[in-house]
């Protein structure tokens, strides 16, 4: 497909993991949309749409699993639809407005759960996270400020040790942090953790079962928690829900470059043995039975709830324009 | 205690994990124990085996988790003292012979491990590994060599990657191995493990209520193991059965420099933040109940049937000589 | 209750299982009801709707255990009751395109789940199914139309044997299908399946506690199928909900004639000692923890969703008409 | 806070316990807020509302554990507040109006629940109850006059026994019952449980996630109970839901004096070693999973339905007016 | 091998499965071991043994699943190979004896076993069985004869209907029976058990691990027990225990004729359409947490614990002299 | 029977629990059994052990579930029986010291098992005790002995308190005991405990499948342990075990008056209504696995180990004595 080069910049930054972070994807797709659609040559309303539908079904392609990005763009679309107007300039004005009002509700959306979740960690404990989240950082920031006394046990996260970041940040704001290797999550459970200690985590997809789609290894942190009865929370917001699974889809977990996990000093793909390989996957699904609830703008929620919450906020319907 | 020039390096050797692995170091502590005993001064019975014990318990405090050593130093010792005999000569004769002996079995030790372990390998099957065992590779070799047709995922065991000595070794042989970091385990056991597929580990002690001592890590593959109904086998000697525990002593899990986790690149721990730490343990505790058997050298054994095998094997009294 | 011959056929067809399916049972009862409707002597609107419904309510009673049947003739009614017309001919009329509409209604929801279902066969997969469900069979069909590769497992399904038929129906569709006894369910979950490989049912019932009532059996294997980590769904429209479980009645578990276990050959009632009995029920209860979705007209839904979804679709209130 | 000798009287009498049960300290505090809404000198709406707030606030803090009654007062004065009316003198009148409808609608759902749970009582089966609650009573009592035939077991619920209160209020009934220790209600479970029997508890506070919040020794029960596959049923209005916990606060634990554990003859504190101590709270948080489903006026709904029942039914919203 | 006419005969009975039964194949084979040790040609201890060994090694072929079989032969050729007798005619009369022996000694370990299970039937409780087994039909009458009262439960055991030989025998003795579909177990369990009730299997083969091997069937109705608290145990001499599990061989499945699943009417095989098959497995494998004790002829013992006990009481040995 | 008047007194002492405990009963028990033997009139052997004997089996029968009771009658009756002198005076003298024998070995036994329970008190860390057991107090107090620093939990165990006796001996000793009821055992784990947190208590029999029998409530207190991953371990020497429980016999539950539960102030019996009853167990049956592992004074030993640990020892055999 034809598209500006700062569209195509855009989605090449995001194929290639340079734009990283659900929110920060979904952000850039909306900008390359509304650059799509402001350069749009229609003269008419349907063509204008017609326009906008291809640029928004281009820049669906871009990752398998990006619920959050494919929401994004549906939303808008459907918002700027919604106008009766038959002049392209009013509907480009439209659109402008509509992608910066999903920025300024992500901003609420995050506050809201920062807001909920601090109420969560627990006063004199012990909070275990995985991977990086942006919500999870937030929560904790916010449960910091509101002098909450706490300390968080960070998994690395393995390959590509983005634990190592959420330990940076939460550090660095004075929060008291330990970080482990991935294998000592059931340890910490085991040593250092009772009462209402919690585990966080964010989530890359949500689906209409309740399962957690989210960064390999959070399964495991879970299932080790329930075995040890500790609440799972996942800090998301609805925009995280996978409306295609609710009409049976699977969430595609993506396989990434096996040199992420063979990449340090002697230990380099092109010295292997024939017979030796990596298998890297990014996700693994938590099923719905290990999480006790979602921690969204609309309210902590269980899994099942979420469900009929998004459904009931978002009028969700298989017969959607894009 | 003054020793030897050379028992003092064997000693600071398996301190300082120069000398690596269980069977490594139990044989380094023997081959101390010899050069002290067949160094003693003592012109009687009784001297000789005064400053033999002195040697042997100076040796077992080299490192708090290494049942094998003690085993080692303790089986020795009692069979030296078994014989009659008041010549310090003959004395040191047996030493030198039991010492040879104790390696000589260990070895026919390792052949049944290897031989009733390569039965359990499922032909057209799958094994999951965790860590570098000597024996889990010697019984994956073993089966390899008896045309048996398997793959084995590999967990690669942070902080120290000893899974990727693990992958090497076997996929050099031959045999095909995926390398997956240590996240990917429940991931692994969900999409590619069904039927009598199996977990290996190997075994760092092994406690009388049954319980395994293991490589940090291992406690979450078997418990991921035992919610998808695989069997978890852990190939290990009767020499890992700690007869302390067996009096109620607990199994100490070492923690060991956190510099093993923030070693790499920009990640070092003097750039750390002040409130950011590092939790290092050695070892987890994988209870009785996710063990589904011991491979030992007198067979497949259920945890509470190794319990009663190795005392009645091995005579096991509280009232022991050192 | 005086009735049409028709009627008194349609309902006996029912009651002796010669017409068989809830599906099919439904349609006949509203069948029934038209013919009653239609026959009515009434001449004014309050009398027809008395007529109406002592049909229906006759209707009502011909089977304990059918939520759909119940569901059909309610909504039926309750439909035809909102034209405000005192017309009997009219309201005549409106009964028979109700009953047509819902029959309509009934094709669409299958298509629905034919749909939906068919996108969670697993490519290159197995599937296990117990009993016989026009929905599940449809659900594979569609599945094998879109060229996903999988296999099916059939419990046979005694004591009648209705697995054969979904056997049968599966593989003269060219679907690669595998019957075992239903005792072998749990040896083909461990031997056979993994990853997304999914158990498929039907449903007689689902309660408000989002408990599946079915086919006996159906907990069984829903129980090994939750042992081994496997997704179980149940192939439902949203009008197999029983509503009265929402007002605390239980779903009334049938039992059928002793000769259906004991009819073969030599094996028959009449030879048996005196203290030899029969006992056949109909149907299990499978705990909502053990069903992960139910696969509906509304999309794929977890149990507990699932009673929020009919609530708010359906708009159950107690105050019913019949 | 300056309040009538009435309403002081009455927010002693709740704080000191010498008015028990959610329901009756509600109607107390609604009581109180009449007394303290009809005695307000204000001459304007916003000088009555002003009033009537700050007594509510004032009601709000007299209990930890009590959404009942927070929700009560809510309710309330959000309907009073709807009255678009300047004249103080009719907002007295609605203030009136809706005190008296509250609790009209309390019995409504008293009655409704009381419906709704007697069709759960098993024929011919066994109850096992915990605790004192009103509406298990009314359950009970109601299945009783149904003539559905069943016995009773009555844990006596230390400290205070309350399960003595309830096992004379049946037994007065004539309803067969059987009074044991906290201790044996597992043996309960095991040797007189089966089939469709049910355990039944009362409710204090409902959270978002689903937990219940109830007497101690309620989530032993009910964990004894589901790993005996029984149901557990909490019979509770929706007006037990706390709508904090949406927003992620916690349900706090109510702690009670020692000497309700410490009170007979030769056990007093007084005469307590030093390091001799009482722990003694009041509830215990029942997770969501051990929880079937909630009995309300709504319908017998499984922990996450009503959830969003409660949602769907109060319009539940962060921005309320107290 | 060229064997004696009778001795063929055998051999094709147990293959065949004219002869039933793991004790009667044991039996038989002993027979023609017998009847080939009586009717060797040498002339001196060496020649008479490689003859004995031949023909016992040979029987040991017939079928895979047997290790009843396998313990027979290898207890009685051990017995005869410990007489120093150089005289063949004095060994064939060894020979002769140890059979006798065997066999004598096989009625007392079954009465020993009818005699502590008979002690496990509940007074006034119930019984579920599955498939047939001697040990459990002798275990219930002898508790019938002792004048507990009880009845049993009998699955029909597709596809063989072995439970109706079951439900047979013992009703024809008076006790009351009732059978039911395999797919009832569940529900007879839920409905009809409590308090001591116990679930009473055969065994075919007994593993080092303590896993259970039995008829098809057998696991799910354990997991069921297991699930509603209710104690299983498998009645089984020592004899069942499979001395190669020890060193690592796996029990083998045997896969049984299709025609056996695909027999009745019109339900034929070669009327199957090309895609339909049949898996017809005849044991599957309860793991030993499924099961609480073995009932053998040295007592009740949980499965970890026979292992030990079989070890201690058979001086089991990897060198064997066959 | 007729016995000396001591006899009686003791008889009537250990049935109407004036003499309280196993251990008591059991020494009361042989020194009645000594009394009857030094009173004997026999001439000859044979006439004194039948003697010995009838006494030994009057004593069994004083309560039903004491097999530490039976198991001392038993062993020095055999030790006795086993000199072979016909000198009546001798095997007096004989009986006398058999009975201190038994003593001072039982003072051994306690002085092991407070040795090796005192090594799994978690330094740091919490201790949950239910009911009262000498065992149970000797291990804690060996461990603060040695300077660990821990504290307790006690439960007050209805309905005879025995809890306030542990709390009181403890907390007199100086350990830091917390009192709670019953019920409170769950939040208790789930608030304070973690890590190597344990549950200790005593055992008034053990079975040959490894259950514990032990006081009312015993049972949830490890349910819930196990829910929440910590260790339990039971305090009891090997005469706990009961040997006909591996010859079928089960461990009769001892019911006790309903005076205990209903006892105190205005809540008499007399004043019950006739439709109010009360059931009071005095044990329950924790399964094996709940039970990590039993403290003796053989070692620390899993149920299944344990079992064949006994066996071992004692040399057990169906033909006993007595």
């Amino acid at each position: 497909m034809a598209v500006q080069a700062k569209t195509k910049k855009i989605y090449d930054d995001i194929r290639t993991l340079r734009i990283q972070g659900a929110d920060e994807a979904a952000a850039a797709a909306l900008e390359a949309l509304r650059i799509e659609g402001l350069a749009s040559k229609a003269r008419n309303r349907k063509d204008f749409f017609s326009d906008l539908r291809a640029s928004a079904l281009y820049l669906k392609t871009v990752r398998p699993t990006e619920p959050e990005l494919r929401n994004a763009l549906r939303l808008v679309f459907t918002a700027v639809h919604k106008s009766p107007s038959d002049d392209v300039a009013e509907l480009k004005h439209g659109l402008d407005k509509q992608v910066e009002k999903y920025e300024e509700n992500l901003k609420k959306v995050r506050g809201k759960i920062a807001e909920y979740g601090a109420r969560l960690v627990p006063d004199g404990g012990t909070v275990l996270v995985h991977c990086h989240s942006g919500s999870v950082v937030a929560v904790l920031k916010k449960a910091f400020d509101e002098e909450i006394d706490f300390k968080v046990f960070a998994c690395e996260t393995r390959p590509l040790y983005q634990g190592r970041k959420t330990a940076r940040q939460l550090s660095e704001y004075g929060i008291p942090t330990t970080l482990v290797v991935d294998s000592a999550a059931r340890l910490v459970l085991t040593r250092f953790m009772r009462d209402s200690d919690v585990v966080l985590v964010g989530a890359d997809a949500i689906t209409s079962e309740g399962d957690l789609v989210n960064k390999i290894g959070t399964s495991q942190v879970a299932l080790s928690a329930f075995e040890h009865e500790k609440h799972v929370y996942s800090c998301a917001g609805t925009h995280k829900f996978d409306p295609l699974t609710l009409w049976g889809s699977g969430e595609p977990i993506e396989e990434r470059d096996s040199s992420e996990v063979a990449v340090s000093g002697d230990f380099k793909l092109k010295k292997f043995p024939k017979a030796l390989h990596v298998f890297n996957p990014a996700f693994d699904v938590t099923e719905a039975k290990y999480v006790n609830a979602f921690v969204t703008e609309l309210g902590v929620l269980p899994p099942q709830s979420l469900v009929m919450a998004v459904w009931k906020e978002l009028g969700l319907s298989e017969k959607q324009l894009i």
